[in-house]
């Protein structure tokens, strides 16, 4: 209804992606502190903010496909996400949206930062079909033999981290220390410190919550700017902290794609992911 | 200029891609004939045909990154393409477009089958950066040890394989002898039958061109329907065919990913790409 406050949950990712209703279409809502890198909103945050109001439209919890072009930063803000129905069948539901940061709540114009497009549905009800796997979960650190995140130099100024339980496979946190380890890759697992259960929104946001891959290639250690980030979410995860692999193979000529895949619990497969993004300069 | 045809060149795909100019961001052209598989056109045809209106309306020749949610099939038909630019920079250009089906060229109203959205620029001139190459190209058979898929079985259904000069590698055309090799894999080499030279929109073409990579699964031959098709271009090819490389590694409650790499002939990435599809039913 129009003038309701569309929040589900009380933990801090709920918070942080709170809105208001103003008509069928627009939501108020906010860029909320603590989810950035430097003052800037993570990618994934930002992508869960426009889902959650996609899927208030669309009435479909769950994004099957969504791709987000990053138009400008995003610091702390008033927002308003404006949704745009594209079409709705019986299995899924496609809308695009943009994200607007505007001078107060409720405030008209403003600069688009992200334009998002989505494919929706529900996996709890989704028909499926057959299933057949010829890859399987990445090999990585069980979760308690991983350093935390939280609390370390990387959260003096990734402050999204003091949100989150994520944390680093041993054997890709030695970016840390300066000696990179030329795989591109970066492992570990992803969870909220406040234990909020992993659902498909937090998979937008932990499809992006890692320090880049490209940090343990031999290049400068400072921003990976996000042209375009694609999730496909797979499945529900199952209770507990999720399994993340992220792979950047091909920097050429300063542009990237980083690779992701997030694993549940229960072996499950629950998202895969794929960004263009620029590559980190001096 | 409004009422102007835009064509770029005379090869059988710039024909396809022909349009006239309705109005700063509408054009009318078609879906035309040649392009399908069983009277359905092509996924990448169709992006195609999207990107190049885009182009015009962006003055940038290139997608960097483009995705597409496909809605409905896309039968021979005339067509009207609207663009919305998004964001216009220095380097790049977001816009959305849709291509709607009309009964007669010119027409207004009709089917939406194909929404876009995409960031553009100039490959050419693009400022670039640095490059570091954790993979390589995928072993493909030479192209003269791999045979044409056109004037075969396929081409009696994959009517778009009499365009094309599409070759499928040894490996991976066991598919057709109804023995999938089960590695979920199809690579081979893309080209025009006419010898067009392949550019940055011939490679969304070519990311969507080839068999499924489903169809080396144990898995029933049938259609594979794309939900959503993202291509990051990456080079501008080099003269020759283009060696390709997909592959579906988790068939998971009836979707799949296919993953594609495209390789030209000096050895340089020139796309990638990821599309969401349903699995293949019986």
């Amino acid at each position: 209804m129009v003038g309701d406050v569309v929040i589900h949950g009380d933990y801090e990712f709920d918070r942080a992606l709170a809105m208001e209703r103003r008509s069928d279409f627009t939501f108020d809502g906010a860029v909320a502190p603590g989810w950035d890198i430097l003052g800037n909103a993570n990618g994934g945050y930002l992508m869960a903010v426009a889902a959650r109001a996609m899927s208030e439209v669309t009435g479909r919890p769950d994004c099957f496909t969504v791709t987000a072009h990053y138009l400008a930063p995003a610091p702390v803000s008033a927002t308003r996400v404006e949704v745009r129905p594209v079409r709705a069948g019986r299995r899924f539901a496609t809308a695009t949206s943009s994200l607007f940061l505007v001078d107060e709540p409720g405030g008209t114009g403003g600069r688009e930062c992200l334009r998002v497009i989505a494919t929706m549905g529900d996996l709890s009800s989704d028909p499926g079909g057959p299933t057949t796997m010829v890859g399987s979960r990445p090999d990585i650190t069980p979760w308690d033999e991983c350093p935390t995140i939280s609390n370390t130099t990387i959260n003096e100024f990734a402050f999204i981290h003091g949100r989150l339980g994520t944390r680093i496979d041993p054997r890709d946190a030695v970016f840390r220390t300066g000696a990179p380890s030329g795989e591109g890759v970066m492992r570990g697992w992803f969870a909220f410190r406040d234990d909020r259960p992993i659902d498909s929104l937090a998979l937008l946001l932990a499809c992006d919550a890692f320090p880049p891959a490209a940090f343990n290639l031999d290049l400068p250690t400072n921003w990976v700017p996000t042209v375009e980030l694609t999730v496909h979410v797979r499945a529900i995860p199952a209770p507990g902290p999720v399994a993340c692999f992220f792979r950047t193979r091909f920097v050429q000529n300063g542009l990237l794609e980083a690779d992701g895949e997030v694993w549940d619990a229960a072996g499950t497969l629950v998202a895969q992911s794929r960004q263009l993004a620029l590559a980190p300069r001096a």
